[in-house]
């Protein structure tokens, strides 16, 4: 197995990107991690370290966070990140990791390593944590690649889903639930109606019906299915809320009187475990599915921890054949929605 | 200035709803409470006090948290709710509060109070905190009441917004954010940049751009305008993290070793008062903009606390004399538009 790693993407790159592939390097014996970026700039954080499992590829150039993406693809050819994506497209490498721009990763993925029949636009997946089971994760999928979504693209979503749900989750069958503006069967909007009524019939999915924002960190399902400019939303709500409300926690200890400090510091410890699942280090990264090669975007700060924990994922999904297996679902979805078209 | 208040919505009524009117009564010598439902369950809660500015209004009917709201408005006619409704439209009173049936308010303020002439569908206006200053709050609108919103929606939610945050809030001159998935101007789905061009070119209103819902908490804006769909799981995800998190927190300490629990009985006094601005108790209600009187939905499970705040509000909205203003700001809006068709 061999991982094309965008060496020079995040903010902290290329330290923590290098330190976090020696990390998998060991880790993994029989993954190879390619590291593409500038030689001069990576070579130093491998320090005395060599092991035959990492190489390096140089790459001149670099997409910054600012670069506009579609004309980062066209303009930006010989940069870490697309002459990693070209190698995964050529079959040199199995998986494309990146911590660097967004759009350029989803840009990259979809326009290099190209679609698989039958997908129009990719989407993105996550994981979120379950706050009433901390060994329990959700899957979120389209968390923001695709702004204006179509019916038929949440159950592609929902198979997508499903899949990742099996075989980097380990859930069996995992319920999935049309993200909605409630519970009750004829709820939606226009889009969201025809999603449900797509998402009833289709086969291969354990579909439970609407779910709401307000229950998904209650584990009430294990795949939310949503349209790219709602799943985003209400994925940045989550995130923003919990940054915000710990941080007014951190800043009332701080700021209070000599028994709330105290109190502060007697559950710090205990505090920090609970909150683990909300930590990106162990969450790992985003997953772009629709196309024909795993790309993983990582987290823009990640540290060497992200990039392990995102190694790893990227190891489990390789290793599964989700991808393969699932282009030869979606294209018979396709295809199933093609003779019923002729027939017509 | 007469209120008009459905007594019997909402989880906790008749009661709750009694005794938070009474309170109010009090405290507003010159405002009258007509409260609307079944004169033998509203009675016992009025105890031995019966200030000269409550009054009860019998009604037969009920409206249940499961009757489908367009039909109830139809069927249910001598409900507490729709008698209530009516009263405002034949301007008996100058408002509508209850807790009960979301769906059933939105209907009876639509089809009973009746909207207002340029717009086509109201929306849902409330409140959350700023977590990083309490004693701010900022708008979201729309919150839900419409599920398929048009982009000249998001320039009537931005002035009703603006309108609530000068009145209610006591905010000069409200910076109003675009509620999208990036904080860059080109970002969006079809929607949203059609609703950016639109707000961009707004009289009367203080357009600072995109606002993403990560930052919302923040205090990033005092206004967010919204679609309803997206500003409905927006907030429902807010509430659900809060609530979660709270909930980890609380089962974290409760289920830590003795040095936790010790911990967290020190700091549980100062906590509670710094989440204050997540008590509905303290936020009052959501209000239905775009009809020609204002109608308030409290909290489904509203406590007297929550009735209070509620009509502390209503008073606010009322004096203000804001609806009359809005009517005219917004026919003056919808006749610009017509003004400039008719000139093409």
């Amino acid at each position: 197995m061999k991982i094309a790693v965008d060496a020079m993407g995040g903010d902290n790159a290329p330290g923590a990107i290098v330190e976090g592939a020696l990390l998998a390097a060991k880790e993994f014996p029989e993954m190879t991690i390619q590291l593409y970026g500038k030689s001069e700039e990576i070579a130093p954080y491998l320090k005395n370290e060599r092991p035959s499992n990492i190489e390096i590829i140089h790459c001149d150039q670099v997409i910054q966070f600012e670069d506009e993406p579609v004309k980062a693809v066209r303009r930006k050819k010989q940069s870490s990140m697309m002459v990693a994506a070209r190698a995964v497209k050529d079959g040199q490498a199995d998986a494309l990791v990146s911590a660097g721009n967004t759009g350029a990763i989803l840009a990259a993925g979809t326009i290099i390593v190209g679609r698989i029949r039958g997908i129009s636009r990719p989407a993105l997946l996550g994981t979120l944590p379950n706050l009433t089971d901390p060994s329990h994760q959700f899957v979120l999928v389209d968390m923001g690649a695709n702004a204006d979504s179509k019916a038929k693209q949440f159950q592609q979503n929902a198979l997508m889903g499903s899949r990742y749900a099996q075989e980097v989750l380990g859930i069996a069958q995992p319920r999935v639930g049309l993200l909605n503006n409630g519970t009750e069967d004829s709820k939606g909007n226009h889009l969201t109606k025809e999603a449900y009524a797509l998402l009833k019939e289709t086969e291969g999915i354990h579909f439970i019906g609407n779910v709401e924002s307000r229950d998904l960190l209650g584990g009430v399902c294990d795949v939310v299915v949503s349209d790219g400019f709602t799943g985003n939303a209400v994925l940045k709500a989550i995130e923003g809320t919990a940054t915000h409300l710990l941080q007014l926690l951190k800043t009332t200890i701080k700021s209070g009187d000599l028994k709330t400090k105290l109190g502060g510091l007697l559950i710090k410890g205990t505090l920090k475990e609970a909150l683990q699942s909300f930590n990106p280090d162990t969450a790992g990264g985003a997953t772009l599915f629709g196309v024909k090669a795993p790309v993983i975007k990582c987290h823009g700060n990640a540290s060497a921890q992200t990039v392990l924990a995102t190694l790893r994922q990227t190891y489990k999904i390789v290793n599964s054949g989700m991808y393969q297996a699932l282009a030869e679902e979606l294209k018979s979805m396709a295809s199933v929605k093609e003779e019923e078209r002729e027939n017509e």
